[in-house]
């Protein structure tokens, strides 16, 4: 494993040592509507999403040079294009904020990114100090590569420098425009001695910002542009600094819709109080998300991911689920885990979400912007994400909430989103009574198996008994009218569902994953190319189609055929022959996506079933195979803070075990619980917070501190010969904690037997 | 003006000997179906355009690197990124070819550029030469960035060196796919001892080509790619020279539908006879152009850009007429120019740009790809151009040509599409008796004066005045049913079209622009804004609405209010207030396009609108002003061989009087007319080639040879007290020179009163 940094848990940052790791390592900054990606250089591209398409501010290039105004020698404080030989540089990977930092010649410089809670905005601040001898005089000249002309015509640009404004001025006025979204500021609170507005002006004709031509000269060129194919946000500022010195400047860019509002957002944005009461507000937000729930288990990068880093993840993919636009299944998975991080937060972004779905009940696979391929599964993840919700907020009050649709002029309360989503599950069914496989399921690239309504897929079924279960739950707790009637409809479909699923899913040992509109079985034996699936074996065994024990052993069939060194690849073999009976996943190189990847996706499912289950050490085991220290694939790129999408499969051609993708996957809020609520078995329950652990035999014991309706739990699990559970010293019946009074603080302790499964 | 290098007209050629011109100076090397821009170091873009998509095959880099294997060192030959101390840096530009030639350290290189007759492929020739003293051990690594993941997934693609290929095969196989171009190779006719597929492998993750990490090496990687963002194609070759030795390779990169199509082509192209042949065509192609008229003037810069230089701009034009697509009016234009040099091609190209007509006889703005903002005026270019192919080739069999439309089922002959096209005109007027604006007229940029079909364009009724005349007089010389009738109908729409627009079209002693749809005047005195513009005034000067001597006092406006010390400006005064009753162009920065730029193609219309006045001091005049030697224009940063499509404005906010968009321009057509058939005056006729020069006083007579319908005339114009045409001797009565017999050639002398307008 390349060495790329380490944890500063204290600070709940990653500091990355490495300025050159095996790939450029992400951290991401965002707020409701604005996201940008930042590798260790603080480079990467930030962008609003405004009525349903993407508007990019920055390309990739944020750079802050330093020039000696004596010597005339000049360098990159972040990127060090010139490779001069710095002290050190290192990157503060944080919260809602990123740093990075170094020194050189005497020069301590650091450079911080921040997005405010509301705004199409960026922060920066900079920080030279001088910590050699004697007094320096310096330039400091700033770029940046603004996202100026959004339509077909540079014609249409203005940009100037502006006095009143306190910075650059890019106006873009096209004659047509999908948005308002128009004008680019950057601005600072320090007034720039010179400036530079275009990038050929700045670079020359044949420069680049690694050798800018305009940092020759003592000041920038303080040009017109006219017609440029690239502008560019380039400000001066000349900078005295006696020994031990320093000179902070904060600095805004963002984007608005005229003059006034940038002037109003770059006022607001670009000074220091804003800047240190963003950063205070960013670690109030994740030290709230943080104290949720904090464990304490003898693995130290398990406690790291799971109360510092995971969380993160789950918050960018509540409202980002996918960053390349948010889908619908994705964000409400991620809703899911995050429930407990931001009750209000997660209410309101499932709302938003729910406005996606279509009248039938399914709903659009991904919103902002929009993706339509008719895939089926859609409804299939609202009924999770509600329980997830009620269970962890008792605020019943979200079911009456009234929300659109995306594909009708209907408002209806959210119950009747939940209820459409159930009923198109059900009403949608094939020959064999299984659900139709349509454009695919949650397997996005088995995308041709169904298109014409014959096939169906068992994952798809299976999924279907998981969430009607989780349906029948909450219909248990609340009053709607001809409620009897709905249950037993409810458990009649699905009981017969669960029979069909026997009936014809099950095959050599195992489910398969469908029957496609050729009346072909996919993912069985006879097939010539992927054979076993993992997905219809892991949500099976989270089901209860089957006794335990056969449910086990479909979970021996995944570590027999499915197990590699880091993982569960996602089906087995690999396909290599372009199949139009299946879907694209036939057409992507093999080892890749959801073409026999480790999936990490799939492999988190996997924990879950086998805690479902009660094998607490193959779960375990799987975590420990699937993580970036794992010696047996120690130098997969990823970040050590986040999860990937996937690793690349053993039969990739090369760069087996790679983890491309990290942060844009669903395996974060699933980790997540699969940690809290299946591995150390806490779960929230409508009434009390059940304790069901699952802990590897080879742990003696585990402890969890938890926030639940505003009470505060501390758990310790104990390793003895019975189970039982203690609340201040008194054992209570059963495994469920009783709710407590709000503000209230609980010792409890938790006796479990190695091993042992708890029902 | 900045020496950016000399003509050399012997080999038809420019050197390019300055490697850091004002800006990268272009050629454009294309085929029918394909097209690369390429600048002095050889990079741009080329591209295929293939169902009416673009499929780019090379993003900019080209780039051949030479290391010398027992020290170590390495450079490029072309870019010379490291900033080699080269002996020589110099590029020819060819008329369908390219060549970079370089020197450094006793090697002699050349990097040889070509596009074949047919395919989606680039040839490259590399040399290199050792003129220094001892053997040399070199390696020769070439790379190219090609277009490989054209669809939404890069886990489609799969690369390797393929021995029987000859070099790298990267197939990118799209579940879904807008066309089954998705094959690239990239072949030597030499084998590569090692390559490498991706830019990271070449590059390194943190490096760029300026400087590739795998150049450190003996050998290339030979990576075996997978799921890449960027591939590369980079071959490498040992190389040994002895002193004086050279060592020549061809290459061939390409487009196609699957390995066997790859192969053939590679194998085809490949080598040293096709490269040799298709150089050969290429220069046969030009001479065939350029011997059709060959001109000999006081002028030395004139006859090089008439005899060679426009004519090679036209034939990029006939084809690809704006080459971001293919515009209907621009190529028909650019054809009318071209008839001359090519008659079966302008045939074909005429008939094909005809398929773009809709059966109401408008037609799409622009095709290959679509461009359908419904502008009223393509049908005015239509009879020029047929006529223009009728007088030059006399073949009237182009006329029955059966042609499909863009919007109908409907097959008809050429003719109806013409006839189609005039009637269109004729009954689209408005209120006023004027045609209707609709969404604009050769003013792409008064786009939203007549979206309501309520306003009338003044210049497109100038300009259907002037289409029916060529209508009228194609008319008389062929048999159509009613015929008679038409004319008659024709006469009188066209009358009654004049009388209007003297009625409604003149105002302030000259023609506005048009009245819009809110009933406001375009370019009267009373505009706030846009009070005068070039276009009605130079179009009716060419016009017989007025007589003479109006129309030069027309003239005497444009000279009065729009002249600059470079050109004439398409309007005065420029734009500062958006306007949506006119259009995106009071949205772009003043001087920039159709506000307020010298526009090339209206600067011609002005040239040729002298001619029919008889004003040939001016015409000459603005000629000289608007080239690149004006030495009151000297920095325009154009390429001396190529027209482009507008010099900023003298009001333009800074950059007054740069060029950009060099090649892109209808310029070069109506320049290349302006010269051959206005100014020297030798025009093509249905039964002979008429004399009718307009020269400017200040020659002192003027040569042409010109070979029209097989027959080679040897024309020299001088100037005397009485006009007179004397053929092989003999003179003839009025100025038509009768048609002979093909293959003969005849020498003509016309006598000229200098300043005295030859009817």
């Amino acid at each position: 494993m390349s060495k790329v940094g380490r944890f500063i848990n204290e600070e709940r940052e990653y500091l990355i040592e490495n300025i050159y790791p095996k790939r450029p390592l992400k951290n991401y900054l965002f707020n409701e509507g604005f996201i940008m990606d930042v590798d260790q250089f603080g480079f990467g591209l930030s962008k609003a999403c405004i009525n349903k398409v993407f508007r990019p501010l920055i390309y990739d290039h944020r750079i802050a040079y330093v020039k000696d105004n004596d010597s005339g020698e000049y360098y990159d404080i972040n990127r060090n294009f010139s490779k001069k030989p710095f002290a050190y540089h290192r990157t503060r990977v944080g919260m809602g904020y990123h740093v990075v930092e170094s020194e050189y010649n005497g020069i301590q410089a650091s450079f911080a990114l921040l997005i405010p809670k509301e705004g199409f905005v960026e922060m920066h601040q900079i920080k030279l100090k001088n910590v050699g001898k004697g007094k320096r005089s310096l330039s400091l000249v700033t770029y940046i590569n603004p996202n100026v002309n959004i339509s077909e015509h540079q014609a249409y640009t203005k940009a100037r420098y502006d006095e009143n404004l306190g910075g650059l001025y890019f106006a873009h006025r096209p004659h047509k425009r999908t948005h308002e979204y128009v004008d680019i500021f950057y601005t600072a609170d320090e007034k720039a001695v010179a400036w530079a507005l275009s990038r050929e002006a700045f670079c020359g004709t044949y420069g680049s910002v690694n050798d800018p031509e305009a940092l020759k000269q003592r000041y920038l060129p303080c040009d017109k542009p006219i017609f440029e194919p690239y502008y560019a946000g380039v400000m001066q500022f000349d900078i005295e600094l006696n020994e031990g010195e320093e000179k902070v400047i904060h600095f805004a860019v963002g984007v608005e819709r005229n003059y006034e509002e940038c002037v109003n957002l770059a006022k607001k944005y670009s000074n220091s109080e804003s800047f240190e009461s963003e950063i205070a507000w960013q670690k109030q937000l994740a030290e709230g998300h943080i104290s949720t729930a904090v464990i304490d288990t003898e693995d130290e990068y398990l406690n790291t991911m799971a109360n510092i880093w995971l969380k993160r993840q789950m918050s960018l993919g509540k409202t980002w689920g996918r960053v390349y636009g948010k889908g619908f299944r994705d964000v409400l998975q991620d809703i899911t885990g995050f429930v407990s991080l931001d009750k209000p937060l997660a209410r309101e972004r499932l709302l938003y979400t729910l406005k996606h779905q279509f009248i039938n009940g399914n709903a659009i696979r991904m919103f902002d912007p929009i993706l339509d391929h008719p895939y089926q599964d859609m409804g299939s993840w609202i009924a999770s994400t509600i329980l997830a919700y009620l269970k962890e907020s008792g605020d019943f009050s979200v079911l009456d909430e009234p929300v659109g649709y995306y594909d009708d002029s209907a408002i209806e309360p959210v119950f009747m989103h939940l209820k459409r989503s159930i009923d198109f599950l059900f009403d949608n069914q094939g020959a064999h009574g299984l659900s139709l496989w349509g454009g695919g399921d949650w397997n996005d690239s088995i995308d041709s198996a169904g298109l014409q309504m014959i096939g169906e897929s068992v994952w798809l079924s299976i999924a279907t008994v998981n969430a009607s279960r989780d349906y029948l739950e909450i219909l248990e707790q609340i009053e709607v009218e001809n409620k009897e009637q709905i249950i037993a409809d409810v458990i009649q479909k699905r009981e017969l569902l669960k029979q069909n699923l026997i009936k014809h899913g099950l095959k050599d040992g195992r489910f398969i994953y469908g029957i496609n509109d050729w009346g072909e079985y996919v993912g069985a034996e006879e097939c010539k190319e992927g054979k076993v699936f993992l997905n219809p074996q892991t949500w099976a065994a989270m089901s209860d189609i089957l006794p335990l024990e056969e449910r086990r052993k479909l979970m021996d069939v995944v570590e027999e055929r499915l197990k590699c060194p880091y993982g569960y690849t996602l089906q087995d073999t690999p396909f290599v022959t372009p199949n139009d009976h299946l879907g694209r996943l036939t057409y992507f190189e093999k080892g890749v996506y959801e073409n026999g990847s480790v999936y990490n996706h799939g492999v988190m499912f996997k924990v879950v079933a086998d805690c479902v289950v009660g094998r607490g050490d193959n779960a375990w085991n799987t975590l420990k195979m699937n993580r970036y220290d794992n010696p047996l694939n120690a130098d997969s790129g990823v970040e050590p803070y986040a999860v990937s999408n996937m690793y690349f499969g053993p039969c990739a051609e090369s760069k087996v075990g790679y983890a491309p993708l990290s942060w844009i996957t669903g395996s974060a809020g699933w980790m997540y619980r699969a940690i809290i609520e299946f591995l150390l078995g806490v779960k929230p329950e409508f009434y009390g917070l059940r304790l069901q652990p699952c802990l590897p035999t080879s742990w003696n014991g585990a402890k969890i501190k938890r926030n639940f309706r505003g009470v505060k739990y501390d758990i310790e699990f104990i390793p003895g010969n019975e189970f039982g559970v203690f609340v201040d010293g008194n054992k209570i019946e059963g495994n469920v904690i009783p709710l407590f009074e709000e503000g209230s603080r609980h010792t409890v302790i938790c006796n479990y037997v190695k091993g042992e499964m708890v029902l």
